[in-house]
């Protein structure tokens, strides 16, 4: 398409993405623009409809399903604490709790988890207590023997471009969470959701988390704009996490509406037996007090907006 | 307070910000820790109880009082384009239009607004059709002549820290909207609110409308975490443009929605008779059907947020 | 140029930019790409030519001339901390000194300047010390007046889309510094610079300032490559400030250096002859002794690269 | 320490850091202010003296050693390309040659690198032709057997906080590359470094490499001033990339420049004998003629400042 200066060629044609290296490397070539996207399993085009993945037989994510509440604290401290809030979340109803074994610290001079012991617990409390569990994982190695025993895997913020780790949670059948980087585009994150299709596992649910940027009266800026947004782009379902992304206690409710208005299916909330003696985040971990109201409320929210979608 | 390797001095017993160049200049300083903040009028610590600023005699913004709806396109590009708007949103119950007349364009090669031309438009308007407009100011020396002819004045985000124009909007007695800059932190934005109420004008609105990140994927990213942080800090109305923060059309209407959850005091929505033809930002604005819906499902989800307050 | 699933559209032959918004509205357009730029007086494409701003008899920044130095205090204080200062930079040969009269502050309860009373120094400065003066101007109507008793004027970065403002000092003949604003991109700077142009005042000097990240271990992130850059886009001469752009003494000196390094034109740098009692910026102004010392050294290197240039 | 209106607590005599969180829940705490740093072996308070790496008879990275010059392709792409290079550098004098065998890439359909086979060339690169040879390790699981075949390791942006990665590359010998992350602040680095010494290997080479804005003209925002920065937290040497940190052919020789005056201890460059034929990043890459021109001049220059240090 010759131009007044310049001169337009576009590629025709292709199926999926292009690497653009060998062309961006030819002299007189001042800018090259994708128009296909870097993945191709997570987009739309290849399956248009919803993935709803299923928990247990009451829970579902994705699609018109209602919004999904998982909870827990961020880092498993010991047995006491764990199971004291495993009981109390199956108590009210909360199908999925999370709890952190291996804890990526940003100084190892801070708390990185009862590791493999947490581990054990979470194996317990699912067959004790009937609640399902979540983890992190940070490792390709300690992938597979962790999968067998929580239902659903995490992959965090830090490891999103973690692509060796990626690989081995799609080759296991357990649900991922795939939390968006710090600083990682949407084109990104659905990228790296590709990683984990492409080996067979096709049970992603994408987290946003709040990414990093100037502003530090949050600890991160919670994007909830791209929940609607990356609902059109692709099939797989999209929850937030209203701890991480704000970092404090008092704007973890009020968020966690936000999303459930803005079309989230999922939110995932740090809750705290006692969050003044938490190892981790504690700043920014509801009681269970605090929880169980929240809790009540969001449901609520929750119940008017599908009864009531646009 | 000795330290083992350094000494904490603090500064007590001061009334307000203190400058700190002439301790940051003393040898021996290795960092300044602001406690104080660099604003006092605009705080809650002086005056803890909401303002609520009268518009008409039904609508109020601020406080406890319900969501305020703002509508209309972001240009004033005819006489037929912005009466069809202010006519169409008027018979729908909206209380306030808003209309640019100046405006800021990154290139000067782009559409510059009808300036007088469209605030004699604005007046005609709010006497004729009985709405109540707001327009932009972009400097100092229009701000009295705007002001006797519109009902609010707005500064934009590019003029956030244009302080000879915030000390004259300060000396009208209109209702202010102080968008936040692109890149301005919550402590600066309530800093440039405090030059207005400076100058004797305490009816100024706060409105988030998307800062600069790395995501390219929205024209900006819309950080709602702030509307609730900022209620606590100050105790001015805190409103959200869902039209600039996102930049595309179909986010506005989810996103206005989530500003409601969270505790705005109103949303701002760039309408067009015919975004097709709009000079200026037809992309994020709605057309007039499109609008009536969302306005409908608006009220709606606001008034059960009300009802159902936590 | 039709592909598989969907078409491209290309408009050729235009001279300059394109507003784009009458096109980002028509239904089916998923994504406008410019290949225009905003700006055409500030490109190469019709100016190919380096602009060459002389100063007086000896200085002339732009093209292959060489490395031009700016020195003096963030803020004029009083007329002994002025006067002492230019007579120092002038004793070293400095030809340019800066002060700033009008002073842009966070926080209104910071010192805001000498306003009138600095111009006027800066004024007898110029005709009794005989060193050109650049002095920051805030609002359009202090423009002229301004402008007739400094030799350059400087735009800040908190204005550099403050248009109105762009415009009258086009309008002037005085050489014109634009700082880049602290989320500008490159485009928007040089925009921002055509308003200049356009207005008739072709003197334009860009100055990289740093800019607004999530790092906070500076003040700013110098972004020492655009230099470089947009010396091939324009044909402006480009500046850097590493007082601002650092925020840290410490760093002042290597980052001149490192500009001079990368081909910056000019280098301003702050100086106060006692920034242990300065009203601003203190902690990132080099103090008279130093600035000596430094400055032999940037003439050195400079002077290295200009007889070595690749 | 009272206040007015707060109190501030001060904890002393610990030494090194305190993790926050156990107080940052505690309810009345408005705001944690760390004075230690989240690292300790690699800070200046406990280790003054600058690291040199020996890195071969003639070449030590580090202190006020010469810079080094390390080059090479992005990827190894073939036994002709990476030989070619590595014969041609050898020539030159370039110490130490990079290649990619383990490519982290966003889409899992762009090229992932020749893995195995290209480790097992560059071990008989070095024995055959004599040149150090450095390459990027993806997972705790090749390090050790990455570790016997290249001299140098490095540890990608991608993988900054990739914990286990980092403890396992601490277990080497090998002098090891630490990349910053793209969004990573200077402490959070440094933290990551920690992990590394405290494993026993105390050789890590801090790299910028460019941090993500929101400026999307270069790949990344080059942030040269942390280099000056960081040499005074920490004694460990520094390198840059302009390759990445600019992601443009034009920009990488005058940023080599700019961070040799800034003061950095080594560059890394990407060359490639055809890099309009290369699989990865060929845009930014010289080819061997240019870099040949360019690494004269770095040469040149870096020697001028050695002998005219400040």
């Amino acid at each position: 398409m010759p131009g007044a200066e310049r001169t337009a060629i576009g590629i025709i044609g292709n199926q999926g993405w292009i690497d653009e290296s060998p062309f961006a490397a030819l002299r007189g070539i001042r800018e090259i623009i994708h128009v296909t996207k870097p993945y191709k399993l997570v987009g739309r085009d290849f399956h248009p409809s919803d993935t709803v993945i299923k928990i247990d037989d009451k829970t579902k994510i994705g699609g018109k399903n209602p919004l999904v509440i998982i909870a827990g604290p961020c880092a498993i401290e010991s047995r006491e604490q764990i199971f004291k809030t495993a009981r109390y979340l199956k108590r009210l109803g909360v199908p999925i709790l999370r709890g952190g074994a291996f804890k990526p610290r940003t100084s190892p001079h801070s708390f990185q988890g009862m590791r493999e012991e947490g581990i054990e617990m979470l194996d317990e409390i699912r067959s004790k207590i009937g609640i399902k569990v979540v983890t992190e994982v940070m490792s390709p190695e300690y992938v597979s023997s962790v999968a067998s025993r929580v239902d659903m895997l995490q992959v965090g913020a830090r490891n999103m471009q973690n692509y060796d780790l990626l690989r081995e949670v799609g080759r296991t059948k357990n649900p991922v969470i795939l939390k968006r980087g710090l600083s990682s585009t949407v084109e990104e994150w659905l990228a790296s959701a590709e990683y984990i299709l492409l080996e067979g596992n096709r049970k992603v649910i994408l987290c946003e988390r709040g990414i990093r940027t100037f502003e530090t009266s949050t600890r991160n800026t919670a994007d909830l704009s791209v929940i609607p947004l990356v609902k059109k782009l692709t099939h797989l379902p999209v929850i937030f996490d209203p701890s991480h992304a704000t970092g404090k206690r008092d704007l973890v409710y009020p968020m966690a509406q936000a999303a459930s208005a803005v079309g989230a299916h999922g939110v995932m909330i740090e809750v705290h037996p006692d969050p003044e003696h938490a190892l981790s985040d504690g700043s920014q971990s509801l009681d269970l007090k605090e929880f169980r109201k929240a809790y009540a409320r969001i449901l609520q929210l929750a119940g008017f907006i599908k009864k009531n979608r646009l």
